[in-house]
């Protein structure tokens, strides 16, 4: 049986206040299919990853992040390219909800990859690494369509609204696409 | 004219306490050849990364880490593997330092790469992620050899001591090859 | 609905007649689940790749190859690792079988990855940037288990049988979670 | 004793008579500094790699390219990017030169990448896979300039000339710098 309504749970690679992609994971959310909600994960206040701590206790902010999006059903990641790869303040979140690896909330779940950038190449970079760091999640990110926005300072407006028609359509087909592949998995 | 004093200065990627990767760089920094210095960077204390506290000023642990690299000859890094690819806490302290570009003290040094993991694979995604991160910071990665330790559990004894002897002598030689390529680029 | 009979097939990275992987492609086939046929795909006999000979038509080799896949419910690939990388002559196949897009065979089907080697990485490398190539397929690459085979030359009897047990016991695991992949993405 | 005269040798990842890329390595050509001779090395008839060829006998289109590609001080490589990778052509090339290890044309030399595209991102993801590459090969890829030109068919003329004053300048750099680590790297 196919469940009627669906939770897709964002996080955003930036911590920038005006962040382009911060603006794109909302463009995103306005845009997904009927029957989806949908939840932002903060993860501004995650401590630095350390092993020894998990052993100690999990901190609050990681339990509290554990718990969204252990409720997902699919997850998106809107994030910049830092140094040609993930930033680290994102893996560094998703290295403490994937531990330990019987709590993991991410095995078997869609995962959409959205980045903007001001340069040329659109955050394909870091699109690429967090590809396979999926692996080790176990999720499947989706291949098509591929939301990659370049020249990111002109394709939003003075008020930070996505202007760029292409872009916005690209999007609203991701997340549909994301919803069928949501379904599929969940068979 | 070379130098005949050379400084080298690493980096872990793990701040468990008996991170096998410390070690590995402990013994990294106890086989260098003579002539060469050694000291390690503290990134425990690093904040998350956020391009905004850059405008308002940089955090003193950034400034101090920064002050460090800059006077390095070569480069260090000693790291897990987290999830097929770069510790973020590891990440997060590379985003730091490299911004602004202006004040990167990474340009035109030599890196050498070390990895210690529990698993087979000696954390070799990580070290092929980070050499991405490499280009980026426009740093030249020794090729050979290439230090993967798998299996660190049987190559290390009770004491933490590394005790098995190819690991030893692969690290001495790295460390050689990184003096060698150090030199070269310094012409 | 659900079709009952599901055909694999099968594509080896090397042409050496006593190569390892094509073992290991014939042990996966005779591991497969009740209900799934299979067949090998031969690459020996591809030219190079050539845009221009694309126009002018395509070789017989080719069509015959992409007749094949086109059938293909799932394919899985093995393959030894050349210079860090996927071997020449397997990315040569898969890029004649793609193109032109229209008419490419690979959109929307699962994907199982095998490697052995005789070094200690077991084609981690090759197995990554494979799993890059298949997001411009559009195929779904299988995330568990991990098939990488290490110091194959211990794992083979005289006759080129496998006799690792662990081995034989993923490969057979990987067959069946490939045939449960394809049944949920054909939903 | 720093030599007056270097030798770059050139491949094509292209076997397309009106290559952007064929054409790009020209460009390339013309620009490099007083000093610096070139070649450009002809791959088009290169059999598949069989390591069983390679006991038998080495074919006289592979003798003959390592023979040009031993006497290079530094490689150039342009190439497309096909299926988010190396062309199967160009690394089936790269995979004969390499073998075996101890008549490698490759080690310690310096490597500058090129690369157009049609589409938006100037084949970064080929460049990406063939730096790993350049490890196995030990190899030192140039970090910067990168080379990647998008929307070729808007950079170039009717008659195949480029006409992007960009593209022009930052070629004639990258062919500068590499002239520079070359003669690093041979001190």
């Amino acid at each position: 049986m196919i469940k009627s309504e669906f939770h897709f749970i964002g996080i955003c690679g930036s911590l920038r206040k005006d962040s382009y992609n911060k603006k794109l994971l909302d463009v995103a959310f306005l845009s997904v299919p009927e029957g989806v909600t949908t939840e932002i994960v903060d993860i501004s206040a995650m401590p630095l990853y350390n092993e020894d701590v998990l052993v100690e206790g999990i901190p609050e902010s990681v339990l509290q992040m554990k718990a969204q999006l252990t409720s997902a059903d699919a997850i998106v990641i809107a994030s910049p390219e830092y140094n040609y790869s993930i930033p680290g303040l994102l893996k560094n979140a998703i290295d403490w909800a994937s531990r330990p690896p019987k709590d993991s909330p991410f095995p078997g779940k869609p995962l959409a990859i959205l980045g903007a950038s001001t340069g040329l190449l659109g955050t394909v970079r870091m699109q690429y690494h967090l590809r396979q760091v999926a692996v080790a999640l176990d999720m499947y990110p989706l291949n098509r369509p591929e939301v990659m926005i370049a020249k990111a300072q002109d394709k939003f407006d003075g008020d930070g609204k996505l202007t760029d028609e292409f872009a916005i359509e690209i999007i609203r087909k991701q997340m549909s696409a994301l919803l069928s592949l949501t379904k599929k998995l969940q068979n």
